[in-house]
């Protein structure tokens, strides 16, 4: 059920049931690193979407493709509307919806940047009696399979991308990715955190000061391959519709 | 060319290009009348830009389908992201696209309510060195044709849903729109328009509170035929790739 | 009846009457084409204001000489209060009167640019069970005579101008207007539009950009006249007076 | 020189003076105790600023209104746009003025509770290069003659209205008033103090809370007559003519 | 009672108490002169804070340590939160405790510049019933002594810290004050203020455009010593307890 | 080096060094389960702040003691200041000092709520040319050692405390703590997380609706105990001690 697509009256009618689940596909328009296509983050959740639709009844809210990231305006292509703009945008939606008597949302989200703006949401509509589930599809993969580690714009999502859309892949753009490691007893072990002595500091710095190509994470770019997509893609899927329909049995 | 489907690299090159224009479909999702799908405002211009990339080269933005809506959130589905939201998010776009080098803009815009917050963003825009167009279908197209009026959620707009995905439109939702006037000498002659003594004066209501369905506009929903949109359709398609081409030359 | 004479206590005298109506004078200071006074866009609301309070009995609120200047800003003498400004204005004025009794409210409107705060007010004023109208009288005098038609700062405003105070007419400084197209194909017809192929495309420049005098509208500056002034002042004085107390009788 | 009434290219002449200072008038729209009109705090300043302008030349800006006057929203015709509200008015007019070439303000001043966001504006200008003098007429009269101290909406104030327009004051409405002191060994010397053991400790409440008639200070409005307001009247003017003179003079 | 010690069921216990007053001291970090320290304006009320609690029972919330300092900023060491960071502060520790039961504050200030964001969480709380005391050391001193008058940085602060900490005054630093005057006939007699003719008027100036070194007031900063610092802290403590005991008794 | 005890010529005089940190001590007050008192958050930087000034040579910022703490604003004593309050807090520090020179800070951070604020700050100041760490303690800890794993309230925040100042913990207000899972088959096992088939979903509830105590976390607050904090103490310090030192001679 695409939201988009109803009209007012279906739209009544469809709220009144009570274990409705609204999925909100959210994501961000931003650098990928040297491949990953700049939507990488809203193309993959809006995939998902449509394939849960398939399986379990659900309300699809129109894909949010624009979110936080300050982080990466450093790079061509990257657009970033603030936490107070993707807050307005979701909690436009979570008001909107929740007025007429839908009470339960899943934030299908592609973009770590984007969580404080989701947890404030989340929290408000607690309060006010609603339940906001958030699924991070790139952190769920490994807690499914621990060989899924990725990070951003690297061999994990460019997998990704690669399962759902080949051609979105130019693998003439491939670069080695440099890093610009803080000193050199403290290297960067992400974008935002070095190592310490075997422990982790966080120090955040705008991505052009630490890579090259923009891509950083657990697996490098040149690994991905369509097959790691694949799997994950499916275990994804099948994880997801489960957590969808029992979220739905939820008592509030 | 999908801003999504770029990498960084590919955006970098592509901005290069001086006469590069962006085009931005925004909307909204609300009520549209007794069968005018909530998404109406946004799947037109998301179509719309999906035709105008196929004629001549352009910069495709991803579809914006949140506006502002406040006059709707009575009627279930709507989502209203009101000014600040929207502001945020199309200044968003401009200033991430304009910082890397692209200069012109087409707002390629499905709501009228909508308007406040693209004029803010395209006089700072132009302020800094920018141009944006903004292009409204529905006022444009009784331009191209006076028998092509219409209003909100009416014969012009489901019309042009029909021509486009003919499947979106319910017509056991058709229902008879009552207006509730303001008074008897003051009749609504638009949803925020009263007639008195022959001239038109401004009187902003809560659209519930203005009519029954939602809905309306210079022609009934009953009168919406397929016909009709694929004629606007055609003519707007062409009067818009012209536009676009002529403004590709404007020197800045 | 004016609002900054009463003492708390004759206003809640009579802010006890039902049908009470309260004028609000909305403006702008900014700069009006070549000869027109900066305060034009309050100084005629402001006038007919007075005259409405001398035919029936309504509430003059103090006169707003300040508005939403933002195109305007180039040219010497020009006040921009912004979006958030005036809103915050008219919010304080509408809340803190309807706070006490008052629910009908006449925006007397004196420059375009202040809509999107007025209307933000008045349909959130309506949410609470209030009426606000919008007498844009530039716009409406077209309605009550076509040959009356105007743009900003050219003869329709400076004609009234002149039939309320010749002497705020300086003509030594009469200027003729050269207006910088955006191109040859895209000819404007107004600040901020252009003509395409008969068919008119909102474009938004600073107004500096577009003309060296400022002033721009279906007429010259050269053609203001007072004789055209007093006819339009007395014909839409006689107007808004009958809808001011037609507007009185509408129940809520 | 009125601001309202030139026109752009006379605006442009004037403000090309280096010792020009631009006369702000800045009020409220509030209840003024029993008798006090609801525009005491504007109109005195609007008439102050009037006189000025005979007498040396001055740029005298449109007069504001509206101020903070949240303390008194509990009383009939009060009208309150807030700190942020007058602080993007006073900001705009003195950032409009001083792009184009304006350094010297004075705000004339008619009402206390506006002081935070004048001293925010003052500040900021100064930082930028302008100077702001705020000159606060209830305040400037006891240090020319100590016996012209007052309070709101008191003898002071009544005085100085009948002074400049014995017709605002309805004397029927004259009322005792009765303080609701904090306590019986915390009595309120102010409306937002009390003494405790000879010293004064600030309380703040809101106006209604304290005082049935809404006027309070250092006399009773039946104190008031007309003799006084024309004596602080004519002092007052002399001073602050004197002063402005000599801070045009003043070297930036 | 100090908050921060009590766990959540001691202070919901705590709160139960209708007389409880909570203290909130509040201060400034920024420059106090040539010999004050940066902390000058929260060491004091903290340290207050703490013998109050020593002699009648009360809760004490966590001193703020930074406050509107805008003024100062030019001047290293200055840490300025504005108007809003301090008012969002101030307005979390009410609205937080006054939602558990806790009706009665006390804001023990040390810096005046946090006036304005204080005086607004106080008429606001006081509208949803609570009552807020704001006591302001420096200027309730000369209340209880004349001589005891004093400045921003000059010797009523710094002999009020030699009370408190000897060692926190540096002498070595000590330096002339050396006042750049508004204009020959426009005296600085404070920071913001000039004289004219024997009567004062607001010019408010960046603090390091008046004076080399930052400390201004009555006396002067070689003029501190710790015996008048013990003596006003004596005064004002007796004094403090005192009102806090009286302002437990009022009633609501 | 103590920021608050410096006057500004010895501040001045200190952020001419090069390689000077920036430590600031940033908290929440905040229920912490049964018996962990309201300022654990706060009190542990604080107390981390002072040690390590006696090993190194820092500049020491006044303790921030309120954060973001919606979460847990049922719970009496609970004050939250929310994002933009201490995002204006933080960025108030950082702007003030890096404008005199200091370039690189260390956020020694006490509350995971507070994160979002730090990063945006963190993010804004490094694109200004500055550096900042955030070290968490209660994650930095099992790092060091995997036994100390910890939680909101619980045994690891309480063992910390009683390392600093056994007396503020009130052993009689020990509770057992029920969890209030969200469903049998969605099992809370952190505050905002549920367990679904072996995999984490983050589903926020507001703190009073998922646990009775307030506290949860790895480990009970009853297994508490002086000797886990004071181990945990030690190897903290001397870890953050060695970090801060390599921090100071990171090149910019």
């Amino acid at each position: 059920m695409y939201l988009a697509h109803l009209n007012w009256q279906q739209a009544k009618r469809a709220f009144a049931k009570d274990d409705l689940v609204a999925i909100i596909p959210i994501g961000s328009t931003e650098q990928h690193g040297p491949v990953g296509p700049l939507g990488t983050d809203f193309l993959i959740p809006d995939y998902f979407a449509k394939q849960i639709e398939k399986r379990t009844e659900v309300l699809i809210v129109p894909t949010v493709p624009f979110g936080i990231a300050t982080h990466h305006v450093e790079f061509s292509g990257t657009i970033d509307i603030g936490f107070d703009g993707l807050y307005a945008v979701i909690k436009g939606i979570v008001d909107g919806l929740s007025r007429h008597g839908v009470k339960k949302f899943v934030f299908l989200n592609g973009h770590g940047g984007n969580t404080p703006a989701l947890d404030k949401v989340a929290l408000e509509a607690n309060k006010k009696g609603c339940l906001c589930a958030q699924i991070d599809w790139w952190s769920l993969a490994p807690m499914l399979n621990p060989a899924w580690k990725g990070g951003h714009g690297d061999g994990q999502e460019v997998s990704m991308i690669m399962a759902i859309d080949e051609g979105l892949i130019n693998k003439d753009d491939l670069m080695e990715t440099k890093v610009n490691h803080l000193s050199d007893k403290l290297k960067n072990i992400h974008l935002n955190a070095v190592d310490f002595k075997g422990a982790t500091i966080k120090v955040i710095r705008s991505v052009d000061k630490v890579v090259n190509s923009g891509g950083y994470g657990g697996s490098d770019s040149y690994s991905a391959n369509k097959q790691w997509g694949e799997d994950m893609k499916v275990a994804l899927l099948d994880y997801i519709v489960d957590f969808v329909n029992e979220f739905k049995s939820v008592k509030l």
